[in-house]
């Protein structure tokens, strides 16, 4: 006897009948006595047409109405999702985001939760009903239909699981946990029992798409433990948790893989205050992100600076680098796109040395050069050469034997 | 300089284009320095297709979740209106049915407008916004996405129009005006340039298909001219104004034809209070509709009583009537559903006598037997036999001149 937030992608819900199976599962949690609130996403595809739709309307869709028609695929799986349950002899009731009082702020087609009034949501509870909420949207203080953006849905769910206190708050989706690394790239990748909420951001940032990254910091800070596992078989899958809760302490608990990402480096720039600013403010006003950033002292007085950018920002980055450079005089600007970064992440690297050295050992034994290196405290990224990606990947995954628990 | 509201059907913005050339009428009037409200249904056949999939999940979806995802259909134009209008350069923005506080009962799926509070709607006015209404829709007391029913948008332009005291509510269509008939039926058939709302009001009723009929009499309760026309050519359509408002004064405006009804004749029934509704009331328990009643008195202290309902709902209606009948002591009951009702419609009736005999002679000319007949203060309705049906329009359109102004 729980309060169980479940949430389903839009694979999951695809069509009738996988919305039927997904019925099937909540019915299940609701019959060995739990109270459920299924969070629901678009069904798969629905969401790419809509914007399709709106792009040949218009090249540049203003958001705010962009959210009302996108905000159309939510509300068509809850909808029938609540018809199938009620089929199915259950009592059920849709919510949109506005009618389960998710606010949000108004950035229109990524809004941020700002608050959830739990009550019409508990009221439906103690009627002792499935209540079915409309993921990925909510409402803006002026009254506008507002999304969270891409993955949104996962937000939606920890937020409300926050929200009514829930017990734990399952992610269905089309993977059955949260593995070592991506088992398409290693067949030794092992799913994790359990991972914390920092090493989770970690993964999530770095290309590992299972959560999105926003709803890991709502479960973070409002401590909710996420259950990410399969919505088409029964096993259990990762736990996502507080660190301290009594957790396997892993040296490394993964190892993720970035292609996206594209090299600018500004050779010999004076080493002195403000000239990092001359470069960044024009990409930032431009909206560019600048992931790695590395200085390399040189002993002249002039220094190499280097930095990552997303492949997508590549092309408009080089041109407003090469602007800024031609300004400090001419400084010769090298670029690349065939980079890949191999990260390791795990708590375990807080309390324990030589993580750093192993890696770098292990991508050196297999004669694989690093172009750049960054850390936090609980990961380690190299910039390699994009074709041996994949090779890196598998080699760390040796070397922190991961493949064993 | 003039308030407006425009209202398009399924069939005018079914797909993109359409929808630019209904962006183009609105930019025009616009233009033009008038104030514009649009209201719009969904693109035509996706109504159906969201009803198809709700019956694939269910024989019976419950009403309120129907009204979840049929609401969808109003969404997905209003927002691809308001991003056409924006790409053409003009300022626009959508407003749900909630939005633009259409309050509405709790009759899902059939909900009726209690009020509209114009105030967001005059706010975008003001600011000189284009303003995109999702028709069809609204809100109950409780928070629940309601819906109106078929053709329910034509109500929900109506009562803004009201609102907002809007100068006129163009309705915006397939059909080109109000015709004297259909002229599919008789190729005399003429466009009047105005009806009255009573005239109107029984045309709906009576199968022409124009208007929906709970509209018209918004329109009449609140006096808001309507102008029916069509989206697809420039051409006057067809006023449906206020009795008083310089009408020609026609003894007949039209001529309906409704192949919908089917008959049911309970034979014998004593002549004796309590009983129609012994036999009605079951019927009404069902929210079986019944048309016409007709009762001949014989002079053995018994009657035969007929009635008209539905094609959709004969089957049940002699199930109950059969059962009725039982109970009086095994009164024979007679059915036909090959039957039609021609009607004669006009405000002029009501000072004429003679509109009667002179239509029942043009059907007597013909030798088309008259089964039923019923009359209210504007219109007289025969009951025939179904292969008459056709016939009997032209006959009748010819016996009173409605070719000629």
């Amino acid at each position: 006897m729980a309060l169980i937030v479940q949430k389903y992608g839009g694979t999951s819900v695809g069509n009738l009948d996988r919305i039927r199976n997904v019925a099937r599962r909540v019915a299940n949690s609701y019959d060995d006595g739990n109270d459920v609130v299924v969070v629901l996403s678009a069904m798969s595809g629905v969401t790419d047409n809509l914007l399709d739709l709106a792009h040949q309307a218009s090249e540049t869709p203003c958001k705010r109405e962009m959210d009302v028609l996108l905000s159309t695929g939510e509300q068509t799986t809850v909808s029938l999702m609540a018809i199938t349950l009620q089929e199915m002899g259950y009592k059920a009731e849709s919510l949109l985001g506005f009618q389960a009082d998710i606010q949000t702020d108004d950035s229109a087609g990524k809004a941020r939760i700002m608050t959830i009034g739990a009550e019409r949501i508990k009221t439906l509870l103690e009627a002792r009903k499935i209540v079915v909420v409309a993921g990925f949207q909510g409402m803006d203080s002026a009254g506008n239909i507002t999304t969270l953006g891409r993955g949104g849905s996962d937000t939606s769910a920890v937020a409300i699981a926050a929200a009514i206190k829930a017990d734990s708050c399952e992610i269905y989706t089309d993977v059955d946990g949260i593995y070592t690394t991506d088992p398409r790239i290693c067949d030794k990748a092992r799913k994790l029992e359990k991972i914390s909420y920092d090493e989770m951001l970690e993964m999530a940032s770095l290309g590992a798409k299972v959560l999105q990254i926003r709803s890991v910091g709502f479960a973070k800070k409002y401590n909710v433990p996420i259950h990410v596992r399969s919505s088409f078989n029964e096993e259990v899958g990762t736990m996502v948790v507080n660190e301290d809760s009594g957790m396997e302490q892993l040296l490394v608990s993964g190892v993720t893989l970035d292609k996206n990402e594209a090299r600018i480096t500004v050779k010999r720039v004076p080493d002195q205050p403000g000239v990092s600013a001359k470069i960044f403010s024009p990409l930032a006003e431009k909206g560019i992100q600048v992931d790695m950033i590395i200085q390399n002292t040189r002993s002249d007085g002039e220094t190499d600076l280097t930095f990552t950018v997303t492949k997508t920002d590549f092309r408009e980055a080089i041109e407003i680098t090469k602007r800024v450079a031609e300004k400090m005089g001419g400084k010769e600007v090298l670029v690349a796109d065939d980079i890949a970064k191999v990260s390791v992440i795990g708590v375990g690297m807080k309390n324990h040395s030589g993580v750093a050295s192993r890696m770098f050992q292990a991508l050196a034994d297999e004669n694989i050069n690093i172009r750049l290196i960054t850390t936090s405290e609980i990961r380690i990224s190299c910039v390699i050469d994009e074709r041996y990606a994949e090779l890196a990947v598998r080699v760390l995954h040796d070397a922190f034997e991961l493949d064993t628990l």
